[in-house]
């Protein structure tokens, strides 16, 4: 009994998602990692979301009429935030729709970043020595560069190839700076070829974005699985290996990079670009991930008191972590705020601009640990919340990460529908699907404010028939059928038990608590903050009326709570774009106060309450 | 026929050498390696220059009584300038009296540098993370340091090293400070160990000093022939062999810092001292040798038209170079002035304090090129003399470099008396020795204004007999006998030549001529000059007053040209010793104004004019 989903092709990327009838193209996007402009939060009144329809489009709406002219509809220009799809359908997304790249990249009021990166070129005709001009080869250089270049730092090895690159480039060369020191020079004129890489770098998911530095476009992206996998899901079990091997944390660190590694290939082939024109990494991590990546003992982070061997940001070498780009390129990974709270939440506080404005807002990225940060430019109070697994599909029991086969979304009317990823029969539910199961059940008086699924016989009796009979036991304890035996694609029912409830509970009461927790420190309400900012893969799918409904998000209105993307993704590409972000990241690395939760006394209570539902 | 000369042996060093009768123990210091102070210029005036005679003293002088107590007297204190030695003896030479030592390292009217070394270390006990200190491992040791060390900058080397440091250290680590960076972190207090070493890197010789940055005592000292002597005996075969060779800068830099190594150990196993405590190195050497040490191709030094590659100094980590200190030593090279002149040259101006005083000096450092550089805190104006090898033995039919059975004095009264290195027979002449056979054979009539030796039947005629005796023929032209075959170590006569004469009328004209171009250049007389200072090894055997006689030295009074030792290593002590020398040391490199002389159209006449002897 599904509802009806519609294919959306998403171009130029080509991406296609599968979604129900009636959902808004934004949110399609979204599922295909594609975030659009919505300053005006989906209310249709900025106009800054318009997309291209290729083929039929559907009628314009008042909203579309308001903001685009004749033309432009006829051309099938919509506002994505105001077209719910009611059919297959092919959409074109300009430029300067995309969320990352208008904020980072262009001037004007949605500029948030210049376009400024920590690399550049400069080509110069350096005079050939004469007797007449007896300046070493390097004050040659450096005089030609301008005044601004004489203290310029060189390096040794770069100080070696200098006389053969002088003497063969009679036309010039091209000088690579990297702050104030120069980090290579190249025969001829090479300026065209300015190439960075930022890297998201997961637990589970690693993703990278090539970066003209000469334009500030992204050219290609890749994502894997973080090999890392291999030697464990979490950072816990990876961490007790390297305690377990004197030769683990090598091991871990090799094969990360062997995987960025492929990674750079990859997107340079697709671009074309030659990996020796990457000059800059940038790199966002929780800060297990950032110490592996460095090569550096995470071991600290994982054992009482759970301290970084590092906080501020660092800056390497290429080929001193053995990333195969330029060899002189810098890799920069962002600052962290402490052990458990990583690099891409300080992504995530740039991205937003949390740390720039007056209003209180609050941030939350869910994952394995739930990472929430208060404030605003005054003042950050940042916390990590053990949330456990349960949103990535982990302990429950039909539970399975984002996946093709997943059911993504749960809508109870008289009936339950899905919706599931790739469009086929499902296998299980990732985390929003388990959050709309909840909350949508919650809603039609499957469970109660306690979490408790009602018994059919008493409580349920005043059910509609059709959700009735799909409530069932399971392991002697009450369950509800999601999808049916016949429709799933392993041919057992797909249930949501009394269990999975009770992990929800417990995964959103560590959310919740810590949000109150540090709204309390700060001195806010939560329901008083002027926006929730949702971070995180995982944030893109998650429908927000429904997860305020379980409490996940303090319940302020939906329209102040937004999906911000990838903003770890976006945080490393805007650090990338922008020399001087990096400033800001490191007083927000440095200015946020980290709260312990274990440590409160106050958590515990928090937390019991938070366990339970809120009323309806 | 040899006047009588005497052993004199200086304590601690235990170093002996023969000197003439009536040598003044400055003198004798200076031969043996030992520079003294002596401000007043050996007027027996400042009375800086006490030292203590063990064993039998001479009768004090009246400057002796006048600067030294009753007591001092009594226990052999004397005035090393007004000591004329007239028998063997044993002197101790205190530090105060040592002339780096009071240079560089006291403070008060002689001081000329603070010692204030570029690396330091600081012992702190760093907390240990606690639930409620949370801070990462690196904030922790910053935080320690106190508030100025919040920015120091740690590679990722020793971030990676941190952790196990700070946790096997209960009692605290000691960090090792380079500029504003943290070099290393040790555990438990290493402070106590810190060590520099300074080398100077000649042509010929290598000299290392072993010094203790803790109280800037020299501890050590090494020399070595430079082994790429077996490449070829000077710059120019050297470079060739570059040239011929695809692997010729990798063998001639390895053989060079092979034997740096041998140094280094030497020192530290005289010293006691661990090559791991050793932080810094500062080098100095002519253009090329720096060249050659860094692995920098030294080439365009050595064609038209004569460049170096790098003129600023250059900071780089010891393992980069292969100096098997600690491996995070910062290895200084100080910055050069032109391809010809070198950072020798640049020690050799901070040493002397030329940049920082109004009077109008010239320092002089003669080698195979004569490095000359007139000036004050104004304006400083460098050349390069081809001088060639004369002076270090070679093209001289019985030359020889000042070693042991070199003849390195010579007196020419009614007869010829010589004094020999080592106090044996001589089997052949130094520079010294050639400069005062040609300036007392000048002085007796022997040679003539233009060079000539004169004719015996002739102008000779009026020569008492001693003298007459000693002219013979030599390969068809005209000679003088210093040592007779029956006294000589080769049973053949020591002869200097008419060829030789010529030699050096050629290399003494090529300096005089350097000073007169660059004099002219600045604008003074060279007459007038308000002091002529000679550095070098060389510059250390050379009688003033004949070698002003033969025109290489200008004709100022005697008492205005001061020995300054082997200014270049001092000064590389210097920046060893002192960190903020380093910017008057870039100062210099950069401003001093570098003279081609070939390529200027008043130095042929200028040379021409210079070959000539000056008038008695």
């Amino acid at each position: 009994m599904k509802r009806k989903t519609y294919r959306v092709t998403f171009q130029p990327e080509g991406r296609s998602v599968f979604v129900l009838a009636g959902t808004k193209l934004v949110e399609a996007a979204g599922q295909a990692g594609i975030i659009l402009n919505q300053p005006c939060g989906g209310e249709g009144t900025c106009g800054k979301c318009r997309v291209q329809v290729l083929g039929d489009a559907p009628e314009p709406t008042p909203s579309d009429r308001r903001h685009l002219d004749a033309a432009a509809l006829a051309d099938g220009a919509r506002l994505a935030c105001q077209l719910a799809i009611r059919g297959d359908m092919v959409v074109s997304i300009p430029q300067e729709t995309r969320f990352f790249e208008q904020m980072v990249l262009t001037e004007g009021s949605g500029c948030k970043y210049p376009f400024e990166p920590n690399v550049r070129k400069q080509f110069v005709s350096v005079p050939a020595a004469t007797v007449e001009d007896q300046r070493s080869d390097l004050d040659r250089l450096k005089d030609s560069l301008g005044a601004g270049s004489r203290g310029a730092v060189a390096e040794l090895e770069l100080v070696r190839a200098l006389p053969g690159i002088l003497r063969s480039s009679d036309d010039g060369v091209t000088v690579v700076f990297e702050g104030g020191e120069i980090q290579a020079v190249e025969p001829g004129d090479t300026t065209g070829k300015l190439w960075g890489i930022s890297f998201d770098i997961g637990t589970t998911t690693l993703v990278g974005t090539l970066m003209s530095l000469t334009t500030g476009q992204s050219k290609a992206v890749a994502a894997r699985t973080n090999p890392q996998v291999h030697f464990g899901d979490d950072v816990v079990t990876r961490v007790s290996y390297i305690q377990n091997h004197a030769d683990g944390l090598d091991r871990l660190r090799k094969r990360l990079v062997a995987c960025l590694n492929e990674m750079i290939l990859e997107m340079c082939s697709s671009a074309q670009v030659d990996a020796d024109s990457i000059y800059e990494v940038t790199a966002v991590g929780n800060t297990t991930m950032s110490h592996i990546f460095l090569g550096i003992d995470p071991r600290p982070i994982a054992q009482a008191p759970y301290v970084a061997v590092f906080r501020e940001a660092m800056d390497v070498k290429a080929r001193d972590v053995g990333l195969e780009t330029n060899r002189n390129a810098n890799v920069h990974v962002l600052p962290n705020i402490a052990g458990f709270v990583g690099s891409d939440t300080v992504a995530m506080v740039l991205a937003s601009g949390m740390a720039r404005e007056d209003d209180v807002r609050l941030g939350i990225d869910i994952g394995t640990n739930g990472e929430v940060v208060i404030g605003n430019r005054e003042r950050l109070i940042a916390c990590s919340c053990a949330a456990g697994p349960a949103f990535e599909g982990a302990r429950i029991r039909y539970g399975m990460r984002a996946t093709e086969g997943a059911i993504s979304k749960v809508v109870v009317n008289d009936s339950i529908d899905v919706s599931v990823i790739g469009g086929g029969r499902a296998s299980g539910m990732c985390g929003s699907g388990l959050i709309d199961a909840v909350a949508q059940l919650l809603n039609a008086g499957v469970i109660d404010e306690t979490g408790r699924i009602v018994d059919v016989a008493g409580a349920g009796h005043s059910l509609p028939d059709s959700l009735r009979k799909a409530m069932v036991e399971f392991e002697e304890q009450p369950a509800v059928v999601l999808v049916d035996a016949a429709q799933s694609k392993t041919r057992e029912p797909i249930l949501l038990t009394q269990r999975d409830v009770r992990e929800v509970q417990l995964a959103k009461g560590a959310i919740q608590a810590g949000v109150q927790v540090i709204a309390a420190e700060f001195g806010v309400d939560p329901a008083d903050l002027s926006q929730v900012l949702l971070a995180g893969g995982f944030g893109n799918f998650i429908r927000r009326s429904n997860a305020k409904r379980i409490g996940l998000l303090p319940s302020v209105s939906t329209d102040r709570i937004e999906f911000i993307g990838n903003a770890a993704s976006t945080g490393a590409k805007a650090l990338l774009a922008c020399r001087s972000c990096r400033e800001e990241a490191e007083r927000v690395s440095r200015e946020t106060e980290y709260v312990e939760l274990a440590n409160r006394p106050d958590f515990q209570s928090y937390f019991m309450d938070a366990m339970t539902f809120p009323p309806s």
